[in-house]
């Protein structure tokens, strides 16, 4: 078999090597079912077990109370801009959004489409470099947005945003979820299109509190209304199987590493070394502000379009794939989730310090 | 590796064994990318190279012309079951529905919260076990809307129902998309979800003529107009790229089988294997009226739903799954689509035929 490079991509991305092995060998045979796993009903048994695993290694890795529903969509995160405000902003009312980035401001974009949107805070001002530390929210918000991870331009939140009381809290967590510890009951809903931390694209992570789905539009088309996948378990229609199938395999490779502390403590080491050799550096530097920088997409330049491009290809001539920055700022993105492994960051840096040396 | 059993399952269904050892061979790494199948970027030559040629091959498989996209969706025909009328039936317009079972109930239903219903003609007098051979058009629909085979009563269109002219035909063709030479020019807009003849569940294949895609409302979310995937080229967001990999595959096979024509020349002996036994059993007898009977799916039942249970047990001993009819209507269902090899229909007339023999 080929061996394996070092593959950075922004999604969909790396994942377990041990996954896709788990997965090879169930692809013409689940266990000893004499059936593969894409090609047993989801009404079966043997699918079953595997939803039903999917979901209890979901709730055990985040410790989900039993007032949220743990659901498995499709349509990615561009789909929950406009199924959250479908849903939960009535005409007339007003949901607040943080604005940290393109994905923020498609889901306003959205949002606009069903009610009122009030901008909260944004960081447009600098260029998304950074994360506000202030909102201003509105009188009495339908709901506060935030998108949890920028993976064009490396920041993150380290924490949730403090939020006026009782309101529900709503975080398009895509690019960093399960990344570390997951305070749930903060939050009223939470989405993940699976493709960075979770799986491969096609699925859709949403856990909602049981309030917010009785709360939702029943004007809606069916498939458009979370209710739907609440009471039939997210099988009213059939499943992406096979995609739940994979997210299953990276919740026990989760737990394999620690769960969720496990991965936030390998991910702070990966991302920490980068940052450092970020900051000591004469030809790169970091994009995104100390403060607010992502542990999932380490952003960087050398400032000279010319010189990354020469980077990027000097890297995948190493083995290093996918280094190139998301098409509308350029430069480069190393994306660092949980399946990329510690020696893809230390090669890396080797390919970095030699390049610095060799330009200087 | 565990042997494989027939696999009669409705669907998700049974894949072409080179379709899954292909994928098998390339989940850690595509060709020698050195990144499996499922990690690589949707905006990357390799996955680019995949997505373009499932869509060619989708094109040359069914003649698909110019005028028309080749879409791929997610949601199953369950949202386009939403979508079709919420692009298509303005407020105050009427669409046509030919209600010949379950699928086509609930496509009604959703069209209803957009508009009016008009059901042009329904088999549901005779439990769904017939195609009605006459409709009753209204004035001026906005569409005419079938199902062109019934998975759960086991009937199927011989061929496209004949509408007013100038009136696009809209066809949820989920479990027999593929399965014999597909006249496109008839059509304003097929879809299929894959999980029954394309591939795995988690993509939907859409054909859309391209008035269609530029009469369709603005006035809905991004991820609901059918322009965005196809301004976008099904790449607007993150596509599921291992399912349209896969359907890829499946194209490729189907071409191997000699095409569209090729392949309905063996679905047609496998069904008439079946139907040829049934007709002359003092045992079992078909549901589906002659002229009216699916080649995809095979309703039968003995009339005894006793001797149906025993009879389904026997089968699965033999190594023969999925034989349950739907729960809705019980008896045996025979899902015999492309990828069920006629080998798998001797196995089954082998059981009947011992069955019959000791039960009388």
């Amino acid at each position: 078999m080929t061996q394996r490079i070092f593959n950075f991509s922004a999604g969909p991305a790396v994942l377990p090597v041990e996954v896709l092995e788990e997965a090879r060998d169930n692809l013409l045979s689940l266990g000893n079912t004499g059936i593969g796993i894409m090609e047993h009903s989801h009404r079966g048994k043997a699918y079953m077990a595997v939803h039903e695993e999917a979901e209890a290694l979901c709730r055990e890795l985040a410790g989900i109370p039993d007032d949220y529903h743990v659901l498995f969509l499709q349509g990615g995160a561009s789909l929950q801009f406009s199924m959250v405000p479908m849903n939960l902003l009535r005409p007339g009312a007003t949901a607040d959004y943080l604005v940290t980035g393109v994905w923020s401001q498609k889901a306003v974009a959205e949002a606009q489409r069903c009610g009122q949107v009030h901008v909260a805070c944004s960081s447009q001002d600098r260029s998304f470099s950074y994360i506000p530390s202030q909102c201003q929210f509105s009188t009495h918000p339908a709901y506060v947005h935030f998108t949890s991870n920028n993976t064009i331009f490396g920041t993150q939140f380290a924490a949730e945003p403090e939020t006026p009381a009782g309101v529900p809290l709503i975080c398009d967590a895509s690019s960093d979820i399960f990344s570390r510890p997951l305070p749930i009951q903060r939050y009223g809903l939470i989405y993940a299109g699976a493709q960075k931390n979770l799986g491969p694209s096609g699925v859709t992570l949403v856990i909602i509190r049981k309030d917010l789905v009785e709360a939702g539009s029943r004007d809606l088309g069916t498939m458009l209304q979370y209710r739907t996948f609440a009471e039939d378990h997210s099988l009213y229609n059939t499943p992406p199987t096979f995609g739940i199938y994979i997210m299953g395999l990276v919740f026990k490779w989760i737990k394999q590493q620690g769960g969720l502390a496990g991965v936030e403590r390998l991910n702070r080491e990966k991302a920490a070394r980068l940052y450092q050799y970020l900051d000591q550096s004469q030809r790169f530097r970091a994009t995104a502000e100390p403060g607010s920088r992502s542990l999932m997409n380490i952003t960087f330049v050398t400032g000279d379009a010319a010189l990354d491009e020469k980077f990027i290809a000097t890297a995948k001539k190493a083995g290093l794939d996918g280094l190139k920055g998301h098409r509308s700022v350029g430069g480069m993105r190393a994306s660092i989730y949980n399946a990329f492994p510690a020696a893809g960051v230390d090669a890396l840096l080797n390919v970095m310090r030699d390049f610095e040396q060799q330009a200087s």
